[in-house]
């Protein structure tokens, strides 16, 4: 039995799919394992019909390199596979660390289709087995990060709360997930071990049980609040809210005003929750309270956030679970890991996958992205792929010219513009060489981010389609394999 | 920055709400923490309109509550919380132990809304805390053991692999995933670490970085058969399956026949997959060929290879990646814990949870659940769920009436039957006393489970509804106490 009660202790090496191992062992059965490869990490579609995504998981990512090492039971477990691995395979398994480099956006920055969100340059061998951790990671936290965006779009002024644990898709998904949140701009979770692991602040108040587990709603409120007078938000809707749940509430916060205390708010968790808010928003101001504030929760996600604000609902704090932590709507980013360039004789060559589904046909080549923002009005114009023969004329702000991705025979010349690069190097030789930012700055840099962007890109319904171009060299090449291959 | 490459080490102790330790705190500063409480874990809706939910995430939940304990660092940080908890409440933490009572369904079990799956009695102050762990891991892994099943049902005699892990919402989705699609009767899993902890069986091929890394298809077919000669299944999508893919495929099949081997596969993962696998299987019968077997991939479901069995595909193997692992159409099952009975001068007393919705209002007491076998049709009837007193009465076999949930004017007689108790006790006054079943026990149990019940409950789309019946002596309980409180 896997003892769960203390987490998952195992190594996350064979975090990892069985053909990963498989090419590996290929690869070093015909002596090519040491060949450099570079695959580039990105999706090809945004999520809930949004703008923009997220992006998130890079410390993840980086925890996951940087202990990167295979275990005596990782090896012995091997060692069983039908495959039959040479011994001399499982001995390079035993010294494998991560040697290459690798590219990275940074965790908070905006991203946008079939943009490379992570590049890694590094022997085939190893850049082939990080390929599912690194998805596995990236795909989660980018989409959750990315619907947590949507909800704080449509509520800026009010506090959010992460309440999904109990819904989550497993452990790691309830605490990568608060992250992830967080990084969009949620205050706070109910889980404690996110708050230990990240220093996110943590919130909560009491459940249906404590209710249930009094003889009367009133005794029930007043036992909490003398348990902990300076933290009292009370769940008002366990019996009948606004003939009990709220007058009780009332009476708690007289109670404790009679203390020198004040009732920080109360909880409405079913019902309507427009109507509900602004009866108990009117019962809560007559009796003397204006700043006992409203907490909702129940299923809630950004539309009925939205539809609740339009109905004119008085709740000051949103607790947002299951639709949130499951990004309910679309469960899954759907990123890939291509490979883009690999060595022969020596050098670095582009390749391509071809795809009887053509929007899975792949762009070659190591390539980076600059985020082009205009000098005249601080926005962003559109982001620009190319190779990095390419990257001077981009840098020293040479004009460019931007074909419409749609309708290539047109196009936008840009001129006063700055151009920021996306990609960052983190991993060198295997080396961490970035100094991973803190949760806040994190989380600070993604404001900025946002601020850089038109309003109509970030709308919640049918957004502007921000302009992803690659350079002209990088279609001439696309173009040029394709035709090669078909 | 957390080590994420070694897996979350820290205690799962706090992987909670933080609104239990705030009513543990208030229940341990009223001297109630010792009373005893009774909670019950359910869930009110079947996910993806299906007819039953398989459950799952029982040995998860056993080495959760085996290990729970607080290390220090979980004492150290919820001193730093503004609550501002008194020592000896930490110190009473420190010493904390599951000491309860918890019954549970087996994993591989049948189960159907609003029946109690797990009942927890305990100290209120264990109980509360391990309510959001508990669901946590309940809720995912019978999500997907369900999802699985549904599968399974439209492909009883092909092989299925799980392929789920980069879309899986991060690790410990992936590797729990897993398992509970082989409980449902999967046979293999491309995650490596699920094969490690759970011994799954696990598959791999090669991805098309393998193709585009050669300079020809055909050359990296045949490098492949020569390095795993006895395990090649060749991916034949790359650049054009029928022109370029399957010729190259059925030349290293003729390759690895010279050499006294065989060619296992080849593998689908765009396009058309009905009318390319009846090419392929064409191509590959002309060509000598018939043992090859056909893989296919490419977010396929249920309800897509349902469609493409119906026109006629040729697939031997079905590879499911992201459908499954993230339950798409349905990415939370719902499950609740609630409080049924709690101690009131040293008496268990029932107790019921009210709300606006009436769907939410729960059924009070701690409660059995029978399911009502017919000694005649070998066949499950109905369950039934009663109170402690009532179950004699059952398990003697005495005729009881079933009435319509919908409409309990109309019942139905039961009389020649065996009644088979679901709850079985795991954890006796904190000691594990059921020796957890092996993983392939648990999915021959669930097999045995299937055969218990009409195809028509079974089927995919619009199944006949399985009768859940309460107790009369419960239904009175229950209208009883909702009487009470209006």
């Amino acid at each position: 039995m896997v003892e769960g009660g203390i987490g998952m202790t195992d190594s996350l090496a064979l975090h990892t799919d069985k053909y990963q191992i498989n090419m590996m062992y290929a690869h070093w059965k015909r002596g090519t394992a040491d060949e450099v490869a570079v695959f580039e990490a990105y999706f090809r579609k945004l999520p809930f019909g949004n703008g923009y995504a997220v992006f998130a998981g890079l410390e993840r990512i980086v925890g996951y390199i940087k202990g990167l090492a295979f275990a005596e039971e990782d090896i012995a477990y091997l060692r069983t596979q039908e495959e039959g691995y040479e011994e001399a395979f499982l001995e390079r398994l035993r010294e494998f660390r991560f040697t290459g480099n690798l590219y990275s956006m940074l965790e908070g920055t905006l991203v946008f289709p079939n943009q490379p969100l992570i590049r890694v340059e590094a022997r085939i061998f190893e850049a082939q087995l990080v390929e599912t951790a690194l998805l596995n990671f990236l795909n989660y936290q980018t989409l959750i990060a990315t619907k947590a965006s949507r909800i704080k779009r449509v509520a800026p002024d009010e506090l959010l709360l992460e309440f999904g644990t109990r819904r989550a898709q497993e452990a790691d998904a309830a605490v990568w997930g608060a992250r992830a949140t967080y990084i969009a701009g949620f205050h706070a979770t109910s889980n404690l071990r996110a708050g230990k692991l990240f220093g996110i602040q943590t919130s909560g108040t009491h459940a249906h049980s404590w209710v249930q587990g009094h003889d009367s709603e009133e005794d029930a409120f007043r036992q909490y609040a003398e348990a902990l007078p300076d933290h009292v938000t009370l769940l008002v809707d366990t019996y009948d809210t606004l003939k009990s749940g709220v007058p009780n509430a009332i009476k708690t916060a007289r109670w404790l005003a009679d203390r020198g205390k004040r009732l920080h708010g109360i909880r409405l968790d079913s019902g309507d929750l427009a109507y509900l808010s602004k009866r108990a928003r009117a019962m809560l101001d007559d009796a003397g309270f204006p700043e006992v504030r409203i907490v909702a929760s129940n299923d809630l996600d950004e539309n009925i956030i939205s539809e609740l604000k339009a109905q004119g609902a008085r709740i000051d704090v949103w607790g947002v679970g299951t639709q949130l932590i499951t990004a309910f709507d679309q469960p899954s980013l759907g990123g890939v890991y291509k490979l883009v360039a690999r060595q022969k004789d020596g050098e670095l060559i582009p390749v391509i996958k071809i795809s009887g589904n053509p929007e899975k046909i792949s762009t070659p080549g190591a390539k980076d992205v600059y985020r082009i923002v205009s000098r005249r009005t601080g926005k962003a114009e559109a982001d620009y792929i190319c190779l990095p023969e390419e990257q001077e004329a981009v840098v020293t702000g040479e004009s460019i010219r931007l074909p419409d991705p749609l309708h290539p025979h047109q196009s936008k010349l840009v001129t006063d513009y700055e151009a920021l690069p996306l990609l960052h190097p983190i991993f060198k030789d295997g080396d961490l060489i970035l100094e991973l930012p803190t949760l806040d700055g994190i989380r600070s840099y993604h404001e900025e981010q946002l601020s850089l962007f038109w309003p109509e890109v970030l709308r919640k319904l049918n957004p502007e389609t921000y302009r992803v171009n690659v350079s002209q060299d990088l279609w001439e090449l696309r173009a040029a394999l394709i035709e090669r291959y078909h």
